[in-house]
């Protein structure tokens, strides 16, 4: 499997000797990490952390602004750091989007090192090179592709993350199945949830991304693809950020994933078995709230979708388990019935 | 000398015919121009605009903000841009290098095309790709290496540019000059300046620095010497700009060749004859504030420079005219002896 995975990617059972070399590489004249709350109580004791300059944000999307970038250039500008220097993001996708974000563009560019903590991040987040922060509320409008120096994933980190996170991330590990690879979607449903081996579907799910990734980087066609239950479950996860009920975001690309395909089925693209069997799965793993906003509060937010062009609302869509379309147009209409 | 220049860019003498077809090759779902109140006036009527959305800003090294950015994002988001649309930056420096870095990371990168305004853009900004804007008061604190779609050089512009913007972007032709071109220097110098001709001057000049770039597009090393004069010359602009006496950047670029070269001198890296020859040929051209900073004033800025490392303040230093040397270690007792 390994030969599937990026090169700037390592898979860790032993983060101190792999981080250190990593670093060894780099050679830089400082060494800063970004952690938050939580992840610098629970992951950063495993750093062997020296003389490291520790930057604090608080956990959550809401951080994720120019306003914390700007807090973190400050920071390291008192602290002389150079374009030799390095940053170590330690944490889920906001602290590795934001931290890459922040090192790309500081001194137009110093070096960067992701350590994902989440399954979230590191089944997905860590591929690709997505960097970038939300703007005005809408998510990772600001930002930029580059890939990290280096990415380690150290599956132990997930012990110490609490269970509704270890699902949110496992909604994109069943994203990657249903769009590329019907074997293994069979192979994750056959299974109880509490039952699953993340060390043998971690460098699957990673690998499977990779594959659409490196067709296609920039995302021209297939790498849409991978917004497969994104378009809806951006829309839905933006809109109640603002409210006091927020998803996370693996939960709300879990419910964009059976609304798309509940829009799939009405186009006569997906058979309503397979879209059945996928709600039921989904609808067993994850607690969804009662009610949904509707079509008239989407509606805003699906026209900021960045896949979009003149002609409208673009969806990547299952045709079946395995196989996935991109740039499929939809009408207001079908939008209106699913967005009830 | 076409052949020296890079692929992207243009010299045109037909502005809206080369303008439309790099739009034509882009194929844009929508247009903006951005440009201050001078381009506005003097340049835009030299476009055939139709419906391109305008977006103004006020003209000035002091708008060159991470908060002008977010206005105008805001504006693109709000006139529903999409990462398919064009930016079309119409202006100097700050036009260029913001308009850039704002379309690069608009939804994690628009297409932008570049038309330099002014000398100093035209034979300076417009090659390499250098992109962002300033922070916290240093310059170009915060931005990133990205070549732009298309740049279309129209020296028809000077026309309207007042003789000390002129005189400005002339500095950067003589440094050119001076770091790779001793034949040039010799051609430059005999003549008065009012009798240069800007058409045969300016391809010139990009072709140095072209060549100089391909070489080290990310200037690990030979392209530091673009950055002669611009060490102490940068700290000199930065601090002024915070008085109401600021000098403008070629300005402190040519204050910033005399000093580093009475540095040189210091230290037997250059003839005094030549730096001589130099600094009267400037003083000719410029008017020179007649007190300026020390070195107790400027040390924080030369500090923050993205060339330094952990050893010190790094240098790029003239040896003979047309040839220059980087990533020289300069003691502080010798910058206190040149920045009395």
């Amino acid at each position: 499997m390994s030969e599937n995975l990026p090169s700037y990617l390592t898979i860790s059972s032993d983060l101190q000797a792999d981080l250190s070399a990593s670093i060894q590489a780099i050679n830089p004249d400082k060494i800063a990490v970004l952690v938050d709350e939580n992840t610098k109580r629970y992951c950063l004791p495993e750093l062997n952390v020296t003389n490291y300059l520790i930057l604090t944000i608080k956990s959550g999307e809401t951080e994720k602004t120019l306003a914390t970038c700007q807090s973190i250039w400050s920071q390291l500008t008192e602290a002389g750091f150079t374009r030799k220097s390095l940053l170590i993001n330690l944490g889920g996708g906001v602290i590795g989007d934001m931290g890459g974000f922040i090192a790309a563009t500081y001194k137009r560019g110093m070096a960067f090192i992701n350590l994902p903590t989440t399954l979230l991040s590191q089944v997905d987040a860590s591929i690709g090179g997505k960097l970038g922060v939300d703007f005005n509320g809408l998510k990772n409008h600001i930002g930029l592709f580059q890939e990290p120096n280096k990415v380690i994933i150290y599956p132990q980190f997930l012990k110490t993350l609490p269970s509704k996170e270890l699902k949110s991330g496992f909604a994109e590990v069943i994203k990657h199945a249903l769009i590329k690879d019907e074997a293994q979607w069979e192979f994750l449903s056959a299974q109880s949830f509490d039952s699953l081996r993340w060390d043998e579907i971690i460098p699957k799910s990673i690998a499977i991304k990779n594959g659409i990734v490196n067709q296609d980087p920039r995302e021209h066609g297939l790498r849409k693809i991978l917004n497969y239950g994104h378009t809806i479950g951006h829309a839905i996860e933006t809109h109640l950020l603002k409210t006091s009920a927020p998803l996370l975001h693996g939960e709300a690309v879990a419910l964009g994933m059976i609304l798309e395909n509940e829009v799939a089925q009405k186009l006569g693209v997906l058979s309503s078995e397979t879209s059945e069997k996928i709600r039921d799965y989904l609808n067993h793993i994850y607690q969804f709230p009662d009610i949904l906003p509707g079509y008239d509060v989407l509606a805003g937010y699906l026209k900021q979708d960045k896949k979009n062009d003149k002609k409208g609302i673009r969806f990547s869509l299952l045709k079946k388990a395995g196989m996935c379309t991109y740039d499929v147009l939809v009408e207001d209409t079908i939008l209106r019935e699913v967005l009830k």
